[in-house]
């Protein structure tokens, strides 16, 4: 990756000092969960749009937008929320951009740009730049890497994207205009960018995140199995097994969608980490200390660097 | 696990409140370091034993290990550390306890017991009941479950053992009254004890530590292969991948020596999370959620269950 491609913080997590004028004129977040709620709540606290209009499928969701103050008005039907935006942000689950965009399409202003919050980047931006291709929107894929373990507008905060890397992923469908615009909205939020492609950022979480999320699964299952024989096994568990399968007790619902949408990556990366297994699993087949030791190493050399390189820590 | 096999403590990990009275009158420790070291503190700050004799092999550990108050004598020759010791620990690595139960051989006292601090039980017990076979001295294998990032004479405390499960795995050939002692000992200190055979402890530490450990360690590495293509995978490592590959930043020769004390059961639980592994695969290959979710949700109900249950958290 090059320095042009990614811009992270210097010193620290504070909010960027440059003055905060709108970007936008009219924001439209479809979607008021916690990422979409939180930005919602960031754009208003920094003055960074004229004017947010959210939509959400349930009137619950769209009562507690209103509450917490994430949008200016919030309405029941996507095309009205998206009616006159410059700005529509995809705040819902994966699955659910194209019947969302294929609602909002007929009243979509030319020129809008259309951008998502999702995890898995290039079966949906595919989706998305089908859509809207000749429709005058474009569409700038985005992936910001932050969260919780609550869901909801209820558990949205202004703060949330203050110092969290932020994937842009453009194709070569995509303006540079639009790009530098929502870039400028990511920063303007205290995010840091990383502009990658599609494919690269796919590979890249499913081996940061992914991958490591469905090893940990595996972990606790095979504990599991191993208690029926021997039943005190859970009781060995301790904070070396608690980290390591900490990621585990994450939603089931939301990671499921997170596989699925990322189906491609994530299976070439499990091939990666199904071989990187079995070396280790030769090597103590083997008894072969010299070769074991190399791999133990290589880890602890390559984890103990990159977790110290990687900005903000 | 029946109850009768464990004692958890029941309120708080604060010191057993029984009068402490010397359990042995003569314990020799082979190994002074953090984990014999911290037994020997644990023994004199409570008046366990008569009298602390301490071997190791380097100047250097026997200097701090004076130093530290961590034994009442120590001795540069093994056979003149347990002359007249009722109690012999093991506190070395492993590989080493054939050589050191050896040199011990002629000088045990006749009724001696010999225990160990290892972390895998089925061949090192094994080797010590051979060796120790019509000497009038036997064996109890031990497993205190704790530790630290640091090592050597230096890192002994003599709360390390305050609050810790700590396995004994006795064998049709350990006498009752030999387990009974040891087992006095260690709730001395401040541990909770579990009563496992060798094989269950084996497979146990397999799945709960040693399994994890090796997930870890591929998954680092197969970060570091995806990042040649991608660089910029590493600065996508988040907080899940941080926790999830922690272990893998251990110490390579220890962790190096674990897996080949532990091939055994460790290769049966490799198996076990390959094909759990491979079930998480296929599901997603197959875009199967109804499959993935009924897995994801397994190991999320299990985690949670388990971690809360788990005495003391």
């Amino acid at each position: 990756m090059s320095d042009s491609n990614s811009v992270a913080p210097e010193t620290s997590l504070t909010p960027d000092p440059r003055p905060l004028i709108p970007v936008f004129s009219t924001v439209a977040l479809l979607g008021l969960g916690l990422m979409g709620g939180s930005l919602g709540l960031a754009l208003k606290e920094r003055g960074l749009a004229g004017r947010v209009i959210g939509y959400a499928r349930t009137p619950e969701t769209r009562r507690a937008a209103l509450d917490r103050g994430i949008a200016d008005a919030v309405v029941d039907r996507v095309d009205a929320a998206v009616e006159g935006a410059d700005l529509v942000v995809l705040g819902a689950p994966l699955l659910a951009y194209e019947p969302l965009l294929r609602a909002a399409l007929p009243s979509l202003s030319p020129g809008c740009i259309v951008t998502d919050l999702g995890s898995a980047k290039a079966q949906a931006v595919e989706t998305c730049e089908s859509i809207l291709e000749g429709s005058g929107a474009v569409f700038v894929g985005g992936h910001p890497m932050t969260g919780s373990e609550e869901s909801g507008p209820r558990a949205a905060r202004p703060d949330l994207y203050i110092g969290a890397p932020w994937c842009l992923t453009p194709t070569h469908r995509t303006p540079d205009e639009a790009l530098s615009k929502v870039r400028q909205l990511t920063e303007a939020v205290g995010s840091w960018v990383l502009v990658l492609s599609p494919e690269e950022h796919d590979l890249a979480v499913a081996a940061s995140s992914h991958v490591p999320h469905l090893a940990a699964v595996a972990l606790v299952n095979t504990l599991r199995s191993v208690s029926r024989q021997t039943p005190a096994a859970p009781r060995l568990a301790a904070g070396g097994f608690r980290d390591t399968t900490r990621v585990a007790s994450g939603s089931p619902e939301m990671w499921r969608d997170i596989c699925l949408s990322n189906r491609e990556s994530l299976l070439r990366v499990l091939k990666e980490y199904r071989e990187a297994l079995s070396a280790l699993e030769r090597a103590v087949e083997d008894g072969d200390a010299g070769q074991l030791m190399e791999m133990l190493g290589q880890a602890k050399e390559f984890r103990d660097q990159t977790l110290k390189k990687r900005s903000p820590s």
